[in-house]
């Protein structure tokens, strides 16, 4: 990679960061949940032009995001196989698709901090500089139609507080949870000239859990009233919450601290103040999980447009 | 089933209990992240027989485990299909072999949780009783050999404390994280008799990371000295945890809610206390990996050979 004519596409250059002195000690880093390592693989060479990083819960989508990436691009390879980077193990799924990286993190804060932490030293070891990683999902919308799409402002935790506690040692430290403002309007502005869905953009409530954390009626357990996850849900509106999920708290806090602008990006499936549960039909489920790729895609296909032109 | 006749091969006859009122309303409940529901599945003719659960994070253990007990239990498909009961989705793996259910659930407290909701209406909807639940899995040892399995005693905090924090509508609400003693000590006893591996009670620790949640050296984010992190650790020893996983906290309180007797059988893949990097041999590995499932195969053929027997 020549980095003078990186600069020359680029109006920054920004390399993905780690804050670890213990790393350069390490001979081999292996990036156990991968299946992947430095010893074992060549990561400059595997990932080193990576320029945009989707993940997204289920390994499925993230593979039907791969395939609607390489259409968009251009770039479908003529058999339409796009191995699993990480078929080694079954916790996270990974493709690749040009400078487009495509990254499973299952459910939950933990579960996607641990695919983070591994990403960000990937991204690190293989030299990937002015990288942009999005998160692609599903949530729950507070007043909105369900198949709105939300592009958070700022995450914010179960007391509407926009930080994200990290537990270090025994110890909590606050983190940040904010996101890159331009991004987000660039999002909103993409959906705008596609015209194909609603598109907010406004605060996501990131909780720890899906059932009692998220004041639902029809989990196993349940000691409040009907009354009393309504009175929680409109504070949340009032807070400026739209939609709520599970992963963008610390998401939005370890993207900051490493130097990758990051967007995140919901469709609601339902809205919480009507029901609880997923009702609407297969199709109609798929369809609105398609819109953030859809969203993400157009992004993604106007920057390497405007790059592709000559300076 | 006959409930008289299921009480005589039983000293006990315990019902899989939910505590929410909401619940009777619903005319469909579905279980979302199972793709099965109340109105397309007959859950009492699926599952109604179920009296052994076994949990663990990875879809492929969790699909091993199934095939491991089903030769265990003589009740093995003559064609080796065992079909995944959750295929509609990519969330959650299911599998089942006469009365032993195996699910996967993923990584973190908020995976397992979300699971566990569902699971447990699964259980109540399909009228079981008298059901056994064990989380088996992986985690990091303290002062232990790699291959020991820790049969948990409780499940303690990254403070060490024995309880979980479940928050409720913005409010955090403390939940007990006790198991069950004396299935602990049977698990122990079958331990002895298979001689195989080293089998100890104790506690485990759960916390909400991987890396710098556990002290880990190796993450892309380490703000502590190579002392802190042994520090750390040597007082969890000191405070009895044998181990640190990701889950046994709100697997206890739940399973504890909802009167399944359980236990979390895990294998510890390495000594903290003498690195962070999983580097045994992918040989090695999945040798350790099996110990808790021949541990928790050999109590469940125990089991069933026991009620098989004329009283």
């Amino acid at each position: 990679m020549d980095p003078l004519k990186n600069q020359q596409n680029s109006s920054f250059s920004t390399p993905v960061c780690v804050h670890n002195p213990h790393l350069e000690s390490l001979k081999d880093d292996i990036l156990y949940h991968f299946s992947l390592g430095t010893e074992t693989h060549d990561l400059p060479a595997m990932f080193g032009d990576v320029k945009f990083v989707c993940v997204g819960g289920s390994p499925w989508r993230m593979k039907a995001f791969t395939e609607y990436i390489a259409a968009e691009l251009a770039m479908e390879d003529p058999k339409s196989e796009y191995p699993n980077i990480c078929a080694g193990t079954d916790r996270y799924a990974m493709y690749k698709v040009g400078p487009v990286l495509s990254v499973s993190h299952g459910m939950g804060i933990p579960s996607i901090a641990i695919m983070l932490h591994e990403l960000i030293k990937l991204l690190y070891h293989a030299h990937c500089k002015d990288v942009t990683i999005f998160r692609i999902g599903t949530s729950g919308g507070i007043g909105l139609e369900p198949g709105t799409v939300v592009v958070t402002r700022q995450s914010v935790d179960a007391t509407f507080e926009p930080k994200f506690e990290q537990v270090i040692l025994g110890k909590t430290v606050l983190r940040n949870t904010d996101l890159d403002q331009s991004l987000a309007e660039e999002l909103l502005q993409c959906s705008k000239e596609l015209g194909q869905f609603e598109t907010v953009i406004g605060n996501t409530m990131c909780t720890l859990d899906f059932y009692e954390g998220q004041a639902r009626l029809d989990g196993a357990f349940c000691s409040y009233s009907e009354k009393d996850k309504r009175d929680y849900l409109i504070k949340a509106k009032e807070a400026g919450v739209c939609n709520i999920e599970m992963e963008s708290s610390v998401f939005s806090a370890m993207c900051k601290l490493s130097g990758l602008r990051a967007a995140v990006v919901c469709v609601t499936l339902l809205d919480r103040l009507k029901g609880d549960q997923v009702i609407s039909s297969h199709e109609v489920l798929n369809d609105f999980q398609k819109r953030p790729q859809i969203l993400v895609g157009c992004f993604i296909k106007k920057q390497l447009m405007t790059k592709a032109q000559p300076s």
